[in-house]
């Protein structure tokens, strides 16, 4: 029995309601040593007097020095063991799409790239086309018919789409055909079990015509699978957390990974505070949401410390009108770190606060990195945030007796 | 998949070089109440300032209220989960002795012992032989033939020895023949399964011939067998992390334990400064280093507190050099708490720090057991080390998407 295996044992409905607000990519750095982070430079009045009424810490996404992915991040943050319930690269990406995965379906990632006369790789992105050009190609390819299975083929944006293999008992132990450089072919598929050469053999009959569409099509005149994935059904908040959880994202990735774990996804808007507007109006419907700010990760990816920090500002200028709402649990953090110094995600902690009436507040009266430290939670896994959030709601039975 | 398969999937090769600096039985206990440790006692000048450009912590080795011996300890720095990996008594004294282990060997530690006329035993250390003594006793032992098994014995030390067991599927599920006290007879052994029935028909029928060669050796007239240990290949710094490692230590039983994860043991000296000389010389050709200090450790085992203070401050003294190097990442710690006051290991954390241009550095200026308690690593388990090293020398890729 795991973890999760015994908040099912032991939650419960209730009608506290519990508010997840999730800054992408948070956690930063200074600029110089001795500096503050982007967290620590932004004007934060209204996430530091919350802070004050908090237990704080720092959490580290997976485990200590591991930087994660988004979908890795958010699984440890819906409280899900991210390296158990990893999810392979091609369900990631259909998700992403909101493509209706089933049980058993392989989703496979898709790169159009550019192959010489001789078929070697000379542009694995094929000059980055567009994704007008995109959607074209993977039309044409999705009306390929292979007998014995089921196939999509759907774009998602620039060179890369998505394929999904539906059919009976199939495997997904294939490696790549990505030779990952330039200058060579793509790698034939070699199935390591007996499923996963019954997926070979459709996924090969389909790249024969697949190549014979796209040779017009330079320099999109041939493709490249990435991360053959089965899909498997996750449990989902009402199983797990009997909880009515619903999902405000206004990026088509997260909104995706919500619905895995069977949230309802809530029309967002695109500004922040159309995501506060979006909570207000479904405050009575649900007793959980995941309320998500993409925009400090993207400021962080940039390496724009400046507009980091001034989202931060913007997250900040909306707390009194989440407050007002009166949720019974409050939690703001990320889902990985994004320092701007960096220009990517990072391992770095997270810090954490968790506002409720009874959760045994610190002494902690600012929301940074620093200030973290001293917090009351420590230094702890992201997985243990749900099971916390619930606890702080009343939503856990005692175990044992 | 666990933390370190992870970190297998993760790791790539880099220029960047990382030096873990281990103090054996570094931690402390102050000598009365409301005192300071032997490090906080120590001067400190060089440790305190490269604590105040770090992130520090404090480290349980194996878990809260665990003590670990050297193995462990050091399986534990390495990355390796300790209860997972852990080593038998009779492949970690091999190991000392840097005898060379095949894949599937049986190591066993020899006591050599005195016993009465009737067999009862009447000294468990045969009087702590001289290691002359052991060394001839090693070699007519070593002389035995048993059919069907290949043997070794090799010396250690006083009144141990090894004995290796080489044949094909010999199981280690076997109890030590060393009853813990005077005034019985050894034990018989009693295999668990049909793998260790083998071994243990091999050891008896050199048992026989053993205790033969031995009768007319008083005090050494009869041995005990402890810590039956089958020894699998542990995976290398390079397969796991993708470093060039090398180790700079001065006594065998590390040299051993770093060269079966696969370091190059280099030429080390006898006293503090020719570790940072080695270190120097070596420090072209390889990414990472493990330097090994061992008279913290001695000091405090013979409960010299001042001898203790003054060997860490010997340390201190060499960090200039050290930090001359600009190595991308310094790790300092130990492998267990060593505390004069108790004469041995302890379960008490280390303090630790990490040392690297993205460290994300605390508020902590001073290095030791107190300080560390504010540190921006928290408390953590040791294991967690290898991979904040990695990730601050950026040798670790995203997990998942």
């Amino acid at each position: 029995m795991d973890y999760q295996d015994l908040l099912r044992d032991l939650s419960r409905e209730t009608p506290s309601r519990i508010v997840m607000l999730v800054l992408d990519g948070l956690g930063g750095l200074a600029r110089e040593p001795g500096g503050k982070t982007e967290l620590e430079t932004a004007n934060t009045p209204n996430l530091d007097a919350l802070a004050a009424q908090s237990i704080c810490g720092l959490l580290d996404p997976i485990a200590p020095g591991i930087t994660p992915g988004s979908g890795p991040g958010h699984l440890a943050l819906f409280g899900f063991d991210p390296i158990r319930w990893n999810m392979g690269r091609g369900v990631l990406e259909a998700c992403g799409i909101n493509f209706p995965l089933r049980h058993g379906d392989i989703a496979i990632r898709i790169n159009f790239c550019t192959v010489d006369g001789n078929g070697i790789i000379t542009d694995r992105r094929a000059g980055r086309i567009s994704t007008d050009k995109c959607k074209e190609l993977a039309a044409e390819l999705d009306k390929i018919k292979v007998p014995g299975v089921e196939l999509m083929v759907r774009p998602v944006k620039e060179h890369r789409a998505v394929v999904v293999f539906r059919g009976e008992d199939l495997g997904d132990a294939l490696k790549d055909t990505d030779p990952q450089v330039v200058g060579k072919p793509p790698i034939p598929l070699a199935p390591h079990d007996p499923a996963s050469a019954k997926t070979a053999g459709f996924v090969n009959t389909w790249l024969d015509q697949a190549k014979k569409i796209l040779a017009p099509h330079h320099p999109a005149n041939m493709l490249l699978l990435r991360g053959f994935a089965s899909y498997k059904p996750y449990p989902t908040f009402a199983e797990v957390y009997k909880l009515k959880a619903a999902a405000i994202a206004q990026y088509p990735m997260y909104r995706g990974l919500a619905q895995i774990v069977g949230m309802d996804i809530l029309d967002s808007g695109t500004e922040l505070p159309d995501l506060i507007t979006t909570l207000e109006q479904a405050w009575d419907k649900y007793t959980f949401f995941f309320v998500h700010v993409k925009k400090t990760d993207s400021a962080g990816e940039d390496g724009d410390f400046d507009r980091k920090v001034s989202v931060i500002e913007g997250v900040d200028a909306l707390i009194p009108r989440l407050m007002s709402l009166k949720p019974d649990v409050v939690v703001v953090t990320g889902d990985h770190s994004t320092p701007a110094v960096i220009k990517g995600h990072s391992w770095h902690p997270l810090p954490a606060l968790i506002y409720s009436a009874c959760c045994r507040a610190d002494l902690v009266t600012e929301f940074s990195e620093q200030a973290c430290i001293a917090g009351g939670l420590g230094r702890m896994d992201t997985v243990s945030l749900m099971p916390l959030a619930l606890a702080n709601a009343q939503k856990l039975d005692k175990f044992g007796a």
